[in-house]
């Protein structure tokens, strides 16, 4: 029986944190020895976190995670890892862990991982398929083929990135090589159905060539980003070996058997259709391992169940807002709530990732409050178990109007009141966020940033924007299910049922002003996500005049969502990185 | 004589714009026609502007580029144009302007100019060494070996981006294959001291290769970016024989004559070093044009003077100013004077960019504003010639207090207090910019904004940052500059003589919280600009503690410029697109 004991660590770095990185990750290596473990096997940049970004231009930030590298290196006695770094170029071998101390050009980099066995570096793997998807190419060149580490005669293929289901050549020429084991390190952002599609490319790629497959992917938030995990191990007909829970942070252990690879043929022996000298770039590196054989019980691999959609994207949005607070040195967070779904939405997601006695309401009303909206936002508090404070704005709202009188002379009341009453609110958030060192949460959701139905410091204020990529169609989705879930509904059934309004002005409706959220949120969709143009867009079955005023919204509010904070991204584009506009944009897509 | 007439456009692109571009395109044209001009060169993404971001990823926007650019082919009668577009691949020749209608994945772009002859394109040339400064990688790929233009038995290199003065391949094998003239189309954002470094390195390059040698590079403000002119043509000397003026839309004409290059012998023989193969791969295409020998007189070239550096910088800030305002659809702009050297000259440059009466000053005075600021403010509003406001803060101020009290219970006045100041003054403002349609533009210079030494939607809160990338020591260079240009100091001498202050509590100077800034920006320099680690900085000259406390300052401020309003790059890394660090940071680079 040739055996292998894997396991994978779906770790929850912080990004820069070398040292704390460093630390948990020597811990699972002595877990893992503990286990008996022949491989251990950690996520893509598992040393750093993904991505430090402009971090990896400072020439001593990246010989701090050399030798942060170097503690992890004395830490694998009696086995193998295989840990994601950042390498230099022409550090090879013996020489990866050789510090820069060349003052001059930024020398070329490579998102990596070192293949370290009994303390000893003995090859590295630089990513291959450098994406651009988080400016990747702003800081790693693509690397060249890596190795072949077979260990104990057991011949394991590593891989960085998507690379393994995109079909990349260097998978291929490490099967054509013998492998018989495939493992890629991933830093794979969540993104609504993504852990599902990547799953079926696995086993896909699995079955097709008849290899055990693999994939260890991190866990947290950072920023923009949130890491589901769902790592993965497939046997090579695709069947689910393990499977690691969704946002949790775990060592997943698994026993996979080389003899039924065998058993399938052809290893080595396989068509590639790659021409030879392609497959005889592959290095092998040996590397021996006191056997265990016979010596240790067979490990039941865990296989966590998948979650449903709504769930996943309820718990991707709860961890990214614990580890946002969390690796920000917050404990705290303030939230104005309004009686609305969207900031009734935001406080159970708060109070879910961080406790209830760690979330602060403030509800702040004005004279077009309504009686409903007052009395939603006290009951949601009450239902939560979190702390109220009432700020009433009226009284600051009238000293501004006084003090404007004489600029603004004649001209009548307009959205210029509207936002002045917004701005009065992110005002009071940010003096009780200075004041008691609280982080505050923003409120606004995909469909109104979008639009520009919202208040550049005003209701935009704060530190991160918890809903930002949520229309409001899913805002109501997961209200829903996260009533669903507990004996009583937490979010009053006013606030969900009722007609979303700003209520900065009289009997003022979201509808007096947008299309209803049934037509916008999909012409939002099109127009954003998948960059359809009018005309298709009107083909899809939608009123011209509607959709012509919907991009309009979207093309001129670009100015305010260039000044958002940063959220969770949970589409294919969210309002951040993912999408570049220019500011001064003069192309109407639309006939003017 | 073999001579040569060039026309290059040094033109103010609005992105996206296509229908305006190409309007002033076919304008220019015309005119050069009128000279008898036998080449017409554009800068690059001369009909779209640079750079239009994920525009580019619309694929209609890239369908509309095309269009445009049969247009532009249209107009060129009798004469060739070298025209910067976006290409799409397997779109050569015959090809190029054939639209996609694939619903498909996003096809690979480039970076190109259209090579076109009485009415035709002739030819297209890709961009080859495709920076990722402004994510350019993120749209283009590598373009392949640009051919060569072969005018009347005139050799013309054409190449797009910086690649001449990095010796690119490309270039060279152009030179070995016969070019007598090189022309670069550029965007070439300003940056302190690029243009004379241009110059050099074209210089170099010029006399190594004995090939005439030109750039033709945009001008206008876009978003963070001004492009600042420059345009040259240079002999096979190095001799310049046209530079265009810096910040002026405008076209440049020269007669070159191609018997000098002649002379220096070696056209086509000369020796490369390259491979022959290479110097194969460079195609010729022949056009023909109507001779004119003999016909038309002499052009006198016109060879604007350089700048000198602190002038060329006030441009850029007068230029970046006026294009935000008017390709935005603005006329006017509001800014909150306050008796400080920042805002003061911000005014001005206002000023000096739109006219005294698209200004608007307001005065915010609070009880710790000086009798001095108070003057100083007036004095300046006289001395501009612009509108004043003066809308007292304290009866707001003091209502918020109210309001906050019972939340604030018994703790003391702190940063809170200071914060709610600056942003009661940045809601008036925009109350003012929603009332009025005018643009905020915020004061904040560079080194504030690095330190964090500026309150988020308070003095931050605005629509443009002019002086955003200028250090406060730069800042007073500036003020010092525009005070002698005319008879008398425009900005008041107590502006720029007392000692900075935020006046946001009794008696508060900048240095009870910062070093003197003439400590602290070599700092803020060498950390930011240049990425130097802590003990580079200290063994520079700085003492550890200071240094230590300015890096945390800018460690941990990221999540307020992350929000801050775009403004004007004028350094090597402004903040802003050139520096992208995570808000999640846990690196410290100081030991604590």
């Amino acid at each position: 029986m040739r055996v292998l004991r894997i396991a994978m660590v779906q770790m929850n770095p912080t990004v820069g944190d070398l040292n704390g990185n460093v630390h948990r990750i020597v811990e699972w290596i002595g877990e893992a020895r503990k286990a008996q473990a022949d491989l251990i096997v950690f996520p893509e940049l598992a040393i750093t976190g993904y991505l430090p970004e402009d971090l990896l231009f400072k020439r001593q930030f990246v010989n701090d995670n050399l030798r942060a590298l170097k503690e992890v290196v004395r830490a694998c006695r009696g086995l193998v890892a295989v840990v994601g770094y950042v390498a230099r170029r022409g550090q090879t071998q013996s020489k990866v862990l050789q510090l820069s101390s060349d003052t001059g050009d930024r020398q070329p980099l490579y998102n990596a991982a070192a293949l370290i066995a009994n303390c000893k570096i003995v090859g590295t793997c630089h990513k291959g398929y450098v994406s651009n998807d988080s400016d990747e190419r702003r800081y790693f060149r693509s690397g060249q083929q890596p190795p072949l580490l077979v260990i104990n005669g057991m011949r394991i293929g590593v891989l960085i990135g998507e690379g393994l289901w995109r079909s990349e050549e260097s998978a291929q020429a490490q099967v054509a090589a013998g492998a018989e084991v495939m493992i890629t390190l991933n830093a794979s952002p969540f993104q609504i159905g993504k852990s599902r599609s990547r799953e079926r490319s696995l086993r896909t790629w699995a079955r097709k060539n008849g290899v055990i497959a693999s994939v260890v992917n991190m866990i947290g938030g950072h920023d923009e980003l949130v890491f589901d995990g769902n790592s993965l191990i497939l046997d090579q007909s695709g069947h689910v070996i393990a499977r690691g829970r969704a946002f949790k942070e775990e060592l997943l252990m698994a026993d996979v058997s080389l003899d039924a690879v065998r058993r399938r043929g052809g290893v080595g022996g396989r068509k590639s259709g790659l021409p030879k000298k392609t497959i005889s770039t592959v290095d092998r590196l040996l590397v021996k391992l006191p056997t265990t054989k016979g010596k240790r019980a067979h490990i039941i691999s865990r296989v966590a169940g998948p979650l449903e959609e709504v769930e996943e994207i309820y718990q991707a949005l709860v961890l990214a807002v614990k580890d946002y607070v969390r690796k920000n040195g917050f404990t705290r967070v303030v939230i104005g709530v309004s009686g609305g779904v969207d900031s009734a939405l935001t406080a159970v997601i708060a109070a879910d990732a961080l406790g209830a006695s760690n979330v602060f309401g403030i509800f702040m009303p004005s004279p077009y409050t309504s009686h409903e909206s007052d009395a939603d936002a006290r009951q949601l508090v009450q239902n939560l178990g979190i702390e109220l404070s009432v700020i009433p704005i009226a009284l600051t709202f009238e000293s501004y109007r006084q003090s404007l009188a004489p600029a603004f002379g004649q001209r009548s009341t307009d959205l210029t009141e509207e936002n002045l009453q917004a701005r009065i609110r992110g005002n009071i958030l940010m003096a009780m966020s200075n004041k008691f060192g609280h982080l505050v949460l923003t409120t606004g959701n995909k469909s109104e940033l979008g639009v520009g139905y919202s208040t550049l410091y005003g209701d935009m204020a704060g530190g991160f924007a918890v809903i930002k990529d949520v229309s409001k169609t899913m805002v109501y989705e997961l209200a829903r299910f996260r009533n669903a879930q507990g004996p009583s509904p937490v979010i009053p059934t006013g606030t969900v049922d009722r007609p979303p309004t700003a209520e900065l002005k009289p009997d003022q409706k979201d509808e007096d002003t947008l299309p209803p959220y049934r037509v916008l949120d999909p012409i939002l969709q099109a127009y954003v996500e998948e960059d359809r143009s009018l005309d298709e867009i009107v083909a899809a079955g939608f009123d011209r005049a509607t959709v012509a005023r919907v991009v309009r919204m979207v093309d001129t509010n670009e100015f305010k969502r260039r000044q958002a904070p940063i959220g969770v991204k949970i589409t294919p584009r969210a309002f951040g990185k993912d999408r570049r506009m220019p500011i001064t944009n003069g192309y109407r897509s639309i006939e003017e």
